[in-house]
């Protein structure tokens, strides 16, 4: 039975909870996480909320033009996100092709004297590029290092990793993916771009980076943290669709490999950066093709049209198929097993020992992978160029200094070409290219395939990991289109009457290889269709999909997943673990004290609990008049350390604060209770009180959360999962069984209508339902 | 304080809840339902478990192997699905181009020599056609009536809409569907495709019809209620994946436009199940290239081919491409607000007289939709053939019997067309085809396509209600893109010197009139991508859809929630409403009596209790030692009936069965508690129960749910929503305050690890995350 005067102090709790921005079930609970932090090799980890009706109600309490400014910010923003991640992608691969183009170019011309000084200058030129590449990310932006996608991934899951969405960061990734990318090495640019379409987007929803004074007033509209990562969820589908050129594929990848709690109102808003981002490059490119962007042009952007590839496809083709997508699943499981025990090694011995082997490790990789590139091709002999044929349009040898299939590298005639040079000694991007087209038939060797796919492994496996930004979608898809050549090669060879493309054989290993590693279905499936621009070989590429998931499955987790594991990146699945079946819910909190806070606490005692303890939400008990207890709400260490610091709210007398005086009480502004960005806050230690203020007293009751969610102590731990996940919640109360049921609520009771007769809403204009 | 005897009995429970399939967190409560029906029109809402753990618990305990065979059925389910909703498709296709392709062809023969005759003919066969569709929805399959993707949607949201799943309605749909579209009316095929789809899906899912004596045992593996929606979801994807050929697309309407509640782990089973229809169709129509299919060949499936279209665009069309959007905003809405209104009306007046008057109103439109696509064109000049451009492939006027532009009707030359001839005197597919064609530019007048305009789009109001299974689909195609390529024709006129394709504005504009009206943003947009094999267009189409969509939404609701708000389907929408804010627990469930049961009932008492009311679900409440209540659960009526019926648990004595004989109390098939499919299960009338019997006692404990959700009595009905909403539940326990806080679950609680060191964890198989 609730006393009057609690009664009131709760009414006022629920009045002010509900503008207290940022603060809904439970928020940064560091205490427990530092518990267990030692096993995390990530510095830190905070907690954030990711529900905030409460906040919204806020909103609505400001009215309905602040609503409607609001959702209009939200737009404006994720405009200028789709806009800023378009430019960042066309900057980097500018970058990218003029620092490849100009590296070829002029190794081309000096190796027409010497070979020898050709290569010097090659590998010269691949070092100098990788060094700045590990340089900036060394000793500017550490968080850079890396694809970036298994931290975006656990920042939407609920964590916040530091300094992946920092300023420096995006810098460090942008230049430094140019350098990576540019000198050479067995990686690509598009895991980078996702995050920095995430770092981008990141900055913006907090208005700008304050510590560079870049930061905007007028932008920082976003308080809860929310709003901040439904832009971050934008900003990676920008990524994805800038990398790819692939506006669905980026919305798809948003939502099956990134996000964690997915709304359908975000869908469109995904969608909506994703196609700025299109017309942003298609801008761009256009611009380009006049000849002002240097080498770029032909190049650049991975679309690799193979709309004149194959048409039809047989029955007896389905077999080999079916072999590409098991190879795919092998290799690929087997990356990841490399990756992640390379990886493991690292993190936990070489780069252990400082920034200078980590930089000495890259340039002596950058080294191996030129002399490779380079020494490789020397070695096989040249063939001579098939016959000329002028409808497809492919010169043998390719002209100097231009992009094509034959290249004419070491050979002793004019009119022979090394297949090895043609792939090895070459951008990703183009030999890739080299490797899909179609009508080049009998093009490469087996033997030539054979040593770049060894070669090239290997150089991936080793080069992931090392301290550049790095991707893996271009060097698997490098890896892929070549066992899937090879494939091809056989089938031509055996069903010879066949209309059967090679091009089309490479682009089905791409897929099975990516698949087989990365784990990802549908939007792989169209990301693939959106860069090869063919709609008629998704039924082949779903199946190839399905076979080598399904292989890689039986073998190891996706690679992101390994890789967010080995980060220390502690994701929560959407699926409750097996054992939890038999586990109830105090069994996982037997060990912990629950430490409680009374409705008014002596400033004494709230500061020594905070100091005893590193828990960040307490409950509230409460005596009512007849002795008994009741869990009042929840009160959360932010919340108490701003109280304790700005000292407006102590008062003397250890009773309730007027309860007709509610408004009086409300002496904080409310944005002082918002989570800080990129700081970590306040801390216990950093306040100071004097011991006059240690006598005073609190009352929590205006700060609390008066109803965050219970659950029963012998519930399945399943169930409790289950709530905790979907709601993305941070604390739930478990508490003793009811005494006593006082209602029962079903979906009837819950279909609440805005009014009576159903068709009079009808012709009410019920533009409510639109806002976002 | 548990005695130790009920905490016994509650560890039965726990063990037995878990056995008895589809058994989760509340059932079927037809009670606070009935007591709403009356303003609902459907005539029965059932209501199933959507999350059911405790099902795959008892799978587990089958053992890995039985888990093994149970994915491998899913599959098989998805795959039958996906073969069957294929074929379907191409039946449907082939049948209704068979019929209008005849009946053209007919027709054209004897306006050789009579107009009159012909247009009597015309007027025939159409009349035909569409009265064998009325007849057979009305006396066979009266839910096969309209779209059925309300429907659907509610289905899936957790409704039980009487009829709406089962064989007839499978037949009724499809030979509706074609007699209605090969009938001429003006609708489409698309929506019942969908419809289609999930009959079949949910027939498999149950293992066939056991009225039709179709059922088959080794099928019927699907016990609980949440895999058989899983499949339903699958044939819904296959449905739009068969209508558009748009795999994709059907992936992205299922999770956008029809599922309540996604699980990444489903979308790749739907997309397995889209790219299987993709497989079906594509071979059906390549064995169709050779003549096999009569008429089917060149016309069939919607895909048109725009690859031909505008390449590029320039920034002064954007302003033409907005004010398509805002057109098809307006139209849009203002089609939603007409059908809503004369549904309406259907509904409450019209309808309610008997079959007879849907028969007559169904014939009644058929032949007024004859006379004006006949007699409209007649009174149309024919205007002369264009210069013959023999590169482009189009013929002036198109051969006699074929598909093509320039159609020559009632004209007085040889070279001469008649513009509306070409659009309304054909198949909509064709019509379509030719409004959607490039380098046609002048083929049509303003005058011409305005006329269309306003008649097609009155027919297409006035047609969509009555009781034929209709699309929107089509009709909302050609009234799109027929002042899509007016405002193309502007265009055109305005600025001279542009390269501007009228086909492109038509695609344009038809998806500004779907997303003005249906209001969906992403799986339209690669709808119309698909179905136009053109990715060029996607940021236009993107752009037109955001605009025709905010329009829209500032009038009304999207199409299918009008239709299913009519219908009474009331769908739990995933935000919950604004005044819920407001409002507590307590407040929703103040006017219900909480009716509980003690754990051991008197079968007299249990009787009575149900008798008395109509609830589906009751709390349990059980007397510990010292006096105290405790609430132990939750039963279910349908387990009680159950009880009831079989006798076999009826006991002597009211003290709870012997503990120690745990497993001798479990006297019962767990498959008699799972929930029938299609009949509405046993209800208390059915049971007749001897005086003996009524003496005796039942305990409780083993059938009952020991651990519902519970939330405090005044939690904020926003949170209490969004439990419900996101966990698919079907019973809350409002439970008061707690007096003390046993533990505090977060993040870090729930990260259980399979094993203690993360780097031998990776060592091992994990192949338990493949698992479905």
């Amino acid at each position: 039975m609730l006393s009057n005067q609690l009664h009131n102090g709760l009414e006022t709790a629920k009045l002010l909870w509900s503008r207290i921005p940022n603060s809904e079930d439970g928020e940064v609970d560091g205490g427990s996480l530092l518990r267990n932090s030692n096993r995390n090799t990530v510095e830190s980890l905070d907690y954030e909320v990711i529900e905030n009706y409460a906040y919204r109600e806020e909103q609505a309490q400001r009215g309905k033009l602040y609503v409607g400014y609001y959702v209009a910010v939200k737009w404006f923003l994720a405009l200028l996100t789709g806009i800023g991640t378009g430019l960042a992608a066309v900057f980097i691969n500018i970058s990218v092709e003029n620092f490849a183009g100009w590296k070829f170019a002029l190794t081309f011309s000096i190796i027409q004297r010497s070979y020898f000084a050709g290569f010097v200058i090659y590998v010269l030129i691949n070092l100098i590029l990788v060094f700045s590449s590990v340089y900036i990310v060394t000793h500017f932006a550490p968080a850079a290092a890396g694809s970036g996608i298994p931290e975006i991934k656990g920042y939407l899951n609920g964590l916040d990793i530091h300094g992946i969405l920092l300023f420096r960061t995006l810098i460090g990734k942008i230049f430094g993916s140019i350098g990576s990318v540019g000198g050479g090495l067995a990686l690509g640019k598009e895991g980078p771009l996702v995050h920095t379409g995430a770092c981008i987007a990141s900055l913006l929803g907090q208005g700008g980076s304050s510590k560079y004074h870049l930061s905007s007033r007028w932008l920082q509209v976003f308080k809860s943290d929310r709003d901040r990562r439904d832009l971050v969820t934008c900003g990676c589908a920008a990524g994805v669709a800038a990398a790819f050129r692939a506006p669905v594929g980026g919305v798809l990848f948003a939502l099956e490999e990134v996000t964690s709690w997915w709304r359908s109102q975000l869908m469109w808003r995904v969608f909506f950066t994703s196609a700025i981002v299109a017309v942003v490059v298609r801008t761009a490119m256009g611009w380009c093709k006049s000849g002002k962007c240097g080498h770029f042009g032909s190049g650049g952007f991975i679309i690799w049209d193979t709309s004149d590839g194959q048409e039809d496809y047989s029955f007896e083709e389905l077999l080999p198929m079916a072999v590409i997508g098991v190879i795919g699943g092998l290799l690929g499981a087997l990356f990841n097993q490399l990756t992640f025990h390379i990886t493991y090694w690292r993190r936990n011995y070489l780069h252990k020992k400082g920034n200078r082997v980590k930089i000495i490790e890259a340039c002596l990789i950058s080294v191996i992978t030129s002399a490779i590139s380079f020494g490789l091709p020397l070695l096989r002999k040249c063939n001579p160029c098939p016959e000329s044929d002028h409808d497809s349009g492919i010169e043998c040898p390719r002209p100097p200094g231009m992009y094509g299939n034959y290249v004419n590298f070491y050979c002793g005639k004019d009119k022979e070409y090394n297949d090895l040079a043609t792939i090895f000694f070459n951008t990703q991007d183009d030999a890739i290219r080299n490797l899909f087209s179609a009508k080049t038939i009998h093009e490469f060797s087996a033997q030539s395939l054979l040593t770049f796919l060894v070669m090239f492994y290997t150089l991936a496996v080793v080069t992931f990991g090392t301290a550049v930004p790095a991707g893996q979608f271009v060097p698997g898809i490098m890896i892929g289109s070549t066992y899937g050549r090879l494939v091809g090669m056989f089938v031509v060879n055996f069903y010879k009457n066949l209309n059967v493309e090679e091009g089309t054989y490479a682009l089905l290993g791409a897929a099975s290889f990516l698949g087989g590693s990365m784990r990802m279905t549908v939007s792989l499936c169209v990301i693939m269709v959106e860069i090869t621009n063919n709609l008629k070989l998704l039924p082949l590429i779903m199946l190839v999909l399905l076979i080598s998931k399904a292989v890689g499955d039986a073998f190891n987790e996706g690679f992101y997943e390994q890789q967010a594991r080995l980060k220390g990146i502690a994701l929560l699945e959407s699926r409750p673990k097996y054992q939890m079946r038999n586990m109830m819910a105090k069994e996982v909190c037997r060990n912990q004290k629950v430490v409680s806070f009374p409705r008014i606490v002596k400033v004494a005692d709230a500061v020594s609990i905070l100091q005893s303890n590193l828990h960040n939400g307490f409950p509230v008990i409460d005596h009512v008049r007849n002795g008994e207890t009741l869990v009042i709400g929840l009160v959360l260490r932010s919340h108490l350390l701003v109280l304790l610091q700005s000292k407006v709210d102590f008062q003397h007398s250890p009773l309730p604060c007027d309860p007709a005086g509610v408004s009086k009480s409300i002496r904080h502004n409310f944005s002082e209770f918002v989570k800080p960005v990129s700081s970590k806050g306040i801390s216990i230690e950093d306040i100071h009180l004097s011991s006059d203020d240690l006598e005073m007293y609190i009352d929590l009751a205006p700060v609390l959360n008066p109803s965050p969610y219970v659950v029963p102590e012998d519930m399945s731990l399943t169930k409790v999962y289950n709530l905790f996940r979907q709601l993305g919640l941070r604390h739930i109360f478990v508490v003793p069984r009811a005494s006593r049921v006082v209602g029962m609520i079903t979906r009837e009771d819950l279909l609440i209508e805005d009014s009576e007769d159903p068709a009079s809403v009808e012709l009410h204009s019920t533009s409510g339902a639109s806002s976002i």
